[in-house]
C-alpha cells in the first residue's frame, strides 16, 4: 500500500490533495464541527468531495465522530491529537502561500478572520 | 480562478497533490535536476505525472529550466527562491508524518538517506 518509508510521502498519501488542509483549517480555526459547517466555506467544497474527506480523515484517525448529545442524527467531527498536529503545517504552508503567491492575506490575519475578529 | 484569499488554499492550489513535494524533496535532498533523475526515485512515479507536474511548477515559478551546457537537448530543472522555502513544509510534513504514521522513518534520517550518506 505505501509507495515508500519517506514520512512526506506517506503523509502526503493522507494529505496530498486540494481540501483536506483547507477541512482542517475550519476544523482548527472556525472551530467547526458539522457536515452543515464545513459546506459553508468560502472556497464552496463539493458535497461529495467534504463526504469523501471527513471519511477518509475519520478512518486515518484526524477526526472521530460523535453524536450530538440533543440530536441523535447530528454528527460532530472531532479533530483528534494527531489532527490537532497538523496546526504546524498549516502555518508554514500559509506563510510560503502569503510570501509567494499575489491575492494572498497574511496569515496570521486570516487565522483572526476565521476565529471571528 | 482563485478559491479564496486564503494563503494556506491558494498554495494547495499548487502544491496540492501526492505528487509534487515528493519531487521538491528529491531536488532539495538527493540533488536531483533531471526528468531522468525524478522518475528513478522509490515511488516509482509515472512518466505523465512527471512530465505534468514539472510543468506546472516551472509555470508556478517554483522550477526553472536550464540547458546542459554540453548536451543541449537535456533540460536542468533548477529550484528558485520560491521553490528552495518549500524546505520548511518539506520538514514540518515529514515530523507529522514520522510521528503518526507507522512504518515511516525519522525525516532527518530520510534526509540523511536521500542526501546518499
Amino acid at each position: 500500500m505505501k509507495r515508500s518509508n519517506c514520512p512526506i510521502t506517506c503523509a502526503l498519501d493522507i494529505l496530498g490533495d486540494k481540501w483536506t488542509l483547507v477541512i482542517i483549517r475550519d476544523a482548527l480555526y472556525k472551530k467547526f464541527t458539522t457536515y452543515g459547517e464545513f459546506q459553508s466555506s468560502d472556497e464552496n467544497i463539493a458535497s461529495n468531495i467534504l463526504a469523501a474527506r471527513l471519511k477518509m480523515m475519520v478512518e486515518n484517525g484526524i477526526f472521530k465522530k460523535e453524536r450530538d448529545n440533543n440530536n441523535k442524527l447530528k454528527i460532530h467531527y472531532i479533530l483528534t491529537s494527531k489532527g490537532l498536529e497538523l496546526k504546524n503545517i498549516l502555518t508554514v504552508v500559509g506563510d510560503w502561500g502569503f510570501k509567494h503567491i499575489d491575492g494572498t492575506i497574511d496569515i496570521q490575519k486570516k487565522i483572526e478572520e476565521l476565529n471571528g475578529y
